[in-house]
């Protein structure tokens, strides 16, 4: 997380004139970059040069997707509404959308965006259950409002006490034992903790592809025994997929890949493609106690153009076979980066499902994690025209998250840069 | 508030397979009203009925506006980026925005809307001055996620301990005493309560227009002093000006009516006239606790396309002089009303600044607040085509906030219509 800019005078000069306005709060989290345009998998920015975008997960179908921009500017210009009033367009929406959910997921409330549903779904748990303890893991980020922070140890250094985190679900931390298992033991653990500290256990919230903590998808199932451990205990299990939702790992949902039926199920900008939206799914029972104990009114959270664009975002993906092309293309790039690995030993795991990949990068000497390495990786692609992340506690992980529209060729072009981008980190280590 | 639908056996049979899907959450919260196209000042309902709408004031300078939708779906087909990186539609609409703030107020940090603004606020607050106790007035209502649900005691039954709830600032309760002293008075003696249950005064929250309060917009000034009393007590002054802002009020800011130069500011949806959008401008000083003690950033709190929107409802803002047509046309507003007063007693009171107003509406027995005959009222008005709404902690009165576009013909139908609906609840009640 650099904010040192490195580029020439007039970026910096930009970026002065941007933090005296914007306020520090706006201020990069990498290096400067002015982008002018979007189109696709790519970005553009104020030199004319392109940016291949393995970054940006909300415009999940590609920037400025001429069918999502059209239905928005088309249900901009007819009706933008909210749910104090009936409408088609959001009763169509809904109803399609929720087919695409198992039974008994069977509501929508939408909000304006992933915070705003991490925010609801917490209240929705807290108020189910009568109780207030939360289990996360070490490296979540779910979201910006004040509730969402609390829940988001990627994002702050002390948990509240009725927040209590649990590390991620590495094969390399359980050892010879099933990550299932492992990881279920973990939240057993703090499920006792939280009921001696009179907390009791609201609920269990995960990224299910757990993105921010360095991406851990596999074994498919591992999910399994730990919701079954949160349900023994009347917790509820809240599937945020922000992140892993509509395609991203392959799979509709990041849960499903688990074989879990979440109780609540959190949706965040990548359902508009960008369009700020997001939304709770949620069983019957736990939303019965919305009426009563939350109060969840959103004046524009569901309007009829956040359900226009979502349309056609499930229209593009359904049509253009993007949860087909995640899983091909999501494949063919860690086939390749684990082909690269052979030759370059900073690489030290490779990781995900779909188009969510994450890269560990470790020291050649010691063979320990290297955040360095990789804060120098992403600001090496980025000279190269690639723009990628970090993720994990520690920022020692590269993460890959381009649009779903991502193609073999895209795939080429990026492992050819990065085997040069290795090379030189390499001779720089 | 009506939970009944009272419409033939179609729209109730809508109304159930939308709570089936969209939960109860969405239920409308007064009667249904299916809608297909919104123009200007007015909503079309599927049967291809018109309606005058006096309550929706997220699209505040009109439905569908041209120029907006034009503006959104230009760059939604160019950059739809976020404050990750530097771009020049982003910068240009911030200083464009802050320079229409009286200084020290010179940051802007975006968000999705006025919830996630007055959330984020709230955590500045707290951060900049080490404490937790938040005043408020008691109809408000600061948004829907968990932390500014609980500063509304609108939406809410029992308040936090660190929350005060204080009456809102009516003439009536004040007696023969200045309204402002008196409502300072109302301030000083929570903030004396928040010391002594140890949570001291982090800031003082208010709608500068009290709308959901019932509208108390007068003497302009009034607000002055309990914000001398909130910084003598080291507190901030928050202005919400989600419904206040852009011109709603007759002035460009609900606070500058007041004299005053609040500490933040909140904005919301009314910025990008219905595009999820909001924000929080700040004085630097508090803006710098930020990066160590709050965590802000949100993905796509600012984004390209919420500043483009907002860069067009400035636009027509100025270029149609919106600000003086709010002021003309609400004194205009007001003026019939208080005339219609003369004819019907029901009518006990008429307030409000350019386009928000709130009018009293009382037993014609008792002379007492009646919310049954406003919520009759406000049905009755929708019977003949007009949209309008409650407010106050007792929903006693009906609140009027067109879009800003309304115009004296409007204004004209208007009265003529609640004129007849006057003389029907007269005969009722």
């Amino acid at each position: 997380m650099s904010l040192q800019p490195t580029d020439g005078p007039e970026i910096e000069q930009g970026q002065r004139g941007r933090r005296d306005r914007l306020g520090d709060a706006a201020f990069d989290y990498y290096m400067p970059l002015e982008l002018v345009r979007g189109e696709g998998v790519y970005l553009f920015d104020s030199a004319g040069q392109r940016y291949l975008d393995m970054y940006n997960n909300l415009p999940s179908v590609g920037h400025g997707h001429p069918e999502v921009v059209s239905a928005i500017a088309a249900q901009s210009a007819t009706l933008n509404t909210n749910s104090r009033y009936l409408n088609k367009t959001m009763e169509a929406y809904a109803a399609r959308l929720l087919r695409l959910f198992p039974a008994p997921l069977g509501n929508l409330v939408m909000t304006c965006s992933g915070s705003e549903a991490n925010d609801l779904a917490l209240r929705i748990a807290c108020a189910a259950t009568g109780r207030k303890g939360i289990i996360v893991t070490a490296g979540a980020c779910h979201g910006s409002t004040a509730a969402a922070i609390e829940v988001s140890p990627g994002l702050r250094e002390r948990l509240p006490a009725h927040v209590r985190a649990i590390p991620a679900p590495d094969q390399r931390l359980a050892g010879q034992t099933a990550l299932g298992s492992w990881f279920a033991a973990r939240v057993y653990e703090q499920v006792q903790a939280l009921r001696e500290a009179g907390f009791g256990l609201a609920a269990l919230v995960v990224d299910s592809a757990f993105a921010a903590d360095g991406v851990f998808t596999d074994p498919p199932g591992f999910l399994a025994e730990a919701v079954g451990v949160v349900r023994t205990a009347g917790g509820l299990f809240i599937a945020d997929e922000v992140m892993a939702g509509f395609g991203r790992t392959g799979a509709l949902w990041g849960f499903s890949r688990h074989g879990v039926v979440p109780d609540l199920v959190t949706l965040g900008k990548p359902m508009g493609n960008g369009y700020p939206t997001g939304g709770v799914v949620a069983q019957d029972q736990h939303l019965a106690c919305l009426e009563d104990a939350v109060f969840h009114f959103n004046p524009s959270g569901g309007t009829s153009v956040a359900a226009a664009a979502g349309m056609a975002v499930l229209d593009v993906i359904e049509n253009k076979n993007l949860v087909r092309n995640s899983v091909r293309v999501g494949q063919a790039l860690r086939k390749g980066l684990r082909r690269l690995a052979k030759s370059f030993p900073q690489i030290a795991a490779v990781r995900g499902a779909g188009l969510l990949t994450g890269v560990d990068l470790v020291a050649r000497a010691s063979g320990a994690p290297d955040a360095e390495m990789s804060r120098r990786a992403v600001n090496a692609l980025r000279q190269n025209f690639i723009l990628a992340g970090t993720a994990g506690p520690r920022r020692h992980a590269l993460q890959f998250r381009p649009p779903l529209t991502f193609a073999a060729d895209h795939v080429a072009q990026f492992l050819d840069i990065f085997a040069r981008v290795l090379a030189t980190l390499g001779q720089a280590g």
